[in-house]
């Protein structure tokens, strides 16, 4: 037994096997032991004791040994605890009191690990595992892990044909295949249509900049470890954008402004690059390029409480058009201890921060307080999202910002003919492309609505006599803007439909003699809900109105 | 007088002008000694002279005995120009017979210049002109003179409020402002929308790429001038994309191919970024990052020539519906004396410049053949648009390459079971949006058509008391997605209509006491024509009947 910790869902314990081999084979008889030691309900029992005795107790243990020789080196006592009277293990505690408090647990898997994380030393045996208080939080807990796994968009990208990470390209570097493509341009459209609706001007900026704007923004002092090395064109430095607010900013500095072009919203997709190490590189949910659905609104001191509100009703509304429904929402503030990290005064800071939980209040939504979570240049607001899986995911982020407006002088006239200076809100309202549509996948599972899905409708021709049909079915969907088409290959109805279920079509339309004869298609729902026999105009009308309703 | 040679559109010579002080304001008076001269018919005589000769007989001139000194140096023997008995300079020639064949001519404008170029050397004054065959001629030259002064989309971008490019974020890097990005989201859009609909799939590519990769696709080697330098992610270099061709591919090769998925054409509006001296950066037309409108398509050997015609026909419909009817078009063959400059066997070349040249013939286009203006990978057409003021700009680009498919390996298997090498075209058919749309402001001279203008109606009341109607009319316009604006400001409407007029806005709606009564508007389209009182309805038909024929 080397050692184990309990870590944030259930524990886990590294063991040396030795001659032996444990395999996940073995988990059942384990489990039944673990069960006879919680109903003996044995008394765990705390003991202070010298280094002298605990090098004796443990004699046969090097690994306990080597930890001893570190309590030993910071001049600490080592503590035992007793499960029994057979039982002792070297640990710092606390435990419980005894062996019957113990909730129902579940082995979960096995996996290789060198003892200390360091792969110069022996590689031990880890057993994960989890324990929650009732039967009903472990077996929701147990249906979650299960629903990870077949909700992986990782797994999922390359069964639907939806992405590639390429080693060729580079890791965290996302290369869309047409069908996630379509997924994205539908999201895209929207966003900018709502966008627009709601006030917002759409700009386009570089992905390069001079390394000196970066220096003045002070991304480059507070952000450095996440930004790449610059390149030098004709002796000057420039750096990809881990940003697009100096570019905003720029196009607002291109005039002057009067406050009544306030409140100037700026919004783009913005493809932004940023270092992360590659151990945490995940799917489309981690990486190291990506789209902000990105926009920054300059406006007065007056119209801040009431912007911050028109951005978290936008992004609430963007949301739920993707059935998100339940949210966590944080209030990011700045470590009143460390206050060197941020840029600003105290008053500035006061301001924005007010702003924000004004905002929450009005709108009525619980947030919780985290301290030292501020941006460098303000506060923000960050909501998660909460899945059909039930697991959280980042979303949407308002930050505010008194402090660019100052480094970047910007200003407006205001009606008393004075210059003053604009306060700017940046925000996301899905985060960006890659991570909402990671989280989109899994959300889903795969099984887009309809407004999303890549092919909206698969039609299968029974027999090769029925091909042209079908062929007539899919050029009148693809006239009025449904994406189909037609399964011809040499292979059997029910295979055909099979195949489509996999890809998670929405609508497989079949059509053999009679509905050539009577001008009709046979309509399968996903989910094997048989609608049956309608005209083609009736299935027209009901997939078009899923699209119109974004179902 | 130093020297001056013909240049492409006329000559200049410069003068060290000593004490005195040449102006434009001097030009009448040199055009009519100019004059005299050409009427007097001198004849004009070549001389080949000894150096000692010519050290003589420019003994006075220092500029003459440097370039004495290089003819000296370079073993050659001088030639001198006489005009007439009077007037000697030294000149390589030819010249015309006598100064009576000179055509109508024109001086036109007057700079600065070094001596050879050289920022060391002294300033001359260097004058520039012109001269045609035939006064016809000589007056469109100028003509197109003043439109391109007129057209300037440099001007044009800051008076319409267009674009900027920021000092502080760098040369050739463009900041789009709000009103040119609607135009080109209306230009995506249908970009988009006409590549859907002939089979085009579209893809999204990252901006950087591990630097091994361009070495692999040989852009590394035929292409390092042109990009910027490597940065370094956890020990691996990565570059800044110049093209997105290597992204495609291996999307492409994301999976195993049949001959039944051929051609497989990938799209993308894929932002690049290539290295240009400062110095031959222009506006929108000439910059550092661009976002080409890009499309790879891989078929088989088979469907190159058909494919070939279908980009062809693409291209000419695109160009076409931003009304540029007249193109000059090239084939760019490799150079046969500069094998080593490109990739790829005699046999692969031929065949991919025969497939070219055969669409050429087929589609009836006629074409200039040049010789060493091929790709590194490839020959390709080249397609120059004609502007309304008979200039001339690059446009589309169709590339043949049999070169990538076998770099990186491309496969797919044929009716026959085998493994195929699949062929690879590259192509734009707008070139890239900044350049594209750079050419639309000059083209259109910021009039642009309804489809695209940023505000198509503005509605103007006359006095206060019509603003609320006025609001009535913007929400209605709106609602049926026209891009309309009321001018509410305190000024008079004559004012409010030339404001209207500077911005090239297609529609002004003027309402007053009487169309507030009737429920009417009161129309102007651009260019001074009064269409008069219609009904709103009426109004909103003919917007939308514009915009649906993209007029």
């Amino acid at each position: 037994m080397a050692m184990g910790p309990a870590i944030e869902e259930g524990f886990y314990f590294d063991f040396d096997p030795g001659k032996h081999k444990i395999s996940e084979a073995d988990f059942p008889k384990i489990e039944r032991e673990m069960e006879k030691i919680i109903k003996a309900n044995l008394p765990i029992r705390r003991q202070e004791i010298s280094l002298v005795q605990a090098r004796k107790l443990f004699k046969d243990n090097p690994y306990k040994q080597e930890w001893l020789d570190e309590i030993e080196a910071k001049g600490e006592k080592p503590t035992v605890y007793w499960t029994g009277d057979e039982f002792v293990d070297l640990c710092a505690g606390p435990h419980v009191k005894s062996t019957g408090e113990i909730g129902p647990f579940k082995l979960l898997s096995i996996a290789g690990a060198y003892w200390r994380g360091d792969e110069k030393n022996k590689m031990l045996t880890r057993i994960y595992g989890t324990c929650f208080p009732t039967k009903k939080e472990l077996d929701h807990y147990l249906w979650q892990l299960e629903e990870a796994k077949k909700r992986d968009h990782r797994r999922l990208g390359k069964e639907l044909d939806l992405f590639t990470i390429s080693e060729e390209v580079g890791p965290g570097l996302i290369l869309w295949h047409p069908r996630l493509s379509i997924i994205r341009n539908e999201i895209e459209n929207f966003w900018k249509k709502e966008h627009q609706k709601r006030g917002y001007q759409y700009v386009y900026s570089p992905h390069l900049g001079k390394k000196s704007l970066w220096e003045k923004s002070g991304h480059w002092q507070f952000y450095r470890d996440l930004m790449y090395s610059p390149m030098n064109i004709e002796g000057t430095e420039y750096l990809v954008k881990p940003m697009n607010c100096p570019f905003h900013l720029q196009i607002y500095k291109s005039k002057p402004r009067s406050y009544k072009e306030l409140p100037i919203r700026y919004c783009e997709l913005g493809t932004v690059y940023r270092y992360e190490p590659i151990g945490t590189l995940h799917g489309l949910t981690r990486v190291r390029g990506f789209t902000q659905d990105d926009a920054h609104i300059f406006c007065t001191p007056e119209q801040l409480e009431k912007e911050i509100l028109e951005v978290l009703n936008l992004a609430i509304f963007m949301l739920q058009s993707f059935d998100f429904n339940d949210f966590q929402v944080d209030l990011s503030v700045r470590d009143p201890k460390n206050k060197e990290k941020y840029l600003g005064s105290d008053r500035i800071w006061k301001k924005a921060e007010t702003a924000l939980e004004t905002a929450l209040r009005k709108k009525q939504l619980k947030y919780h307080r985290a301290e030292g979570e501020a941006v460098f240049y303000g506060p923000k607001i960050d909501i998660k999202l909460v899945d059909s899986a039930g697991r959280t995911w980042q979303g949407p982020t308002i930050q505010v910002d008194f402090n660019f407006p100052e480094k970047f002088n910007l200003e407006y006239t205001g009606p008393d003919g004075k210059t003053h200076r604009p306060v700017m809100i940046h925000r996301t309202v899905l985060g960006s492309m890659e991570r909402f549509v990671g989280t989109l996948i899994e959300h889903y599972a795969g099984a887009f609505p309809v407004w999303l899905s890549p092919i909206q409708t698969m039609v299968i021709p029974i027999a090769e006599k029925h091909n042209q049909y079908a062929q007539e079915i899919v050029k009148i969907l693809k006239e009025n803007n449904i994406r189909a088409e037609s399964d011809e290959r040499n292979e059997t109805t029910s295979a055909k439909i099979r195949d489509a279920e996999l890809q998670k079509i929405p609508y497989i339309l079949v059509v053999g003699d009679r509905e050539v004869r009577k001008k009709t298609v046979n309509v399968r729902a996903r989910g094997e809900k048989v609608l049956g026999e309608m005209s083609v105009k009736a299935f027209l009308k009901k997939v078009t109105s899923d699209i119109a309703k974004r179902e």
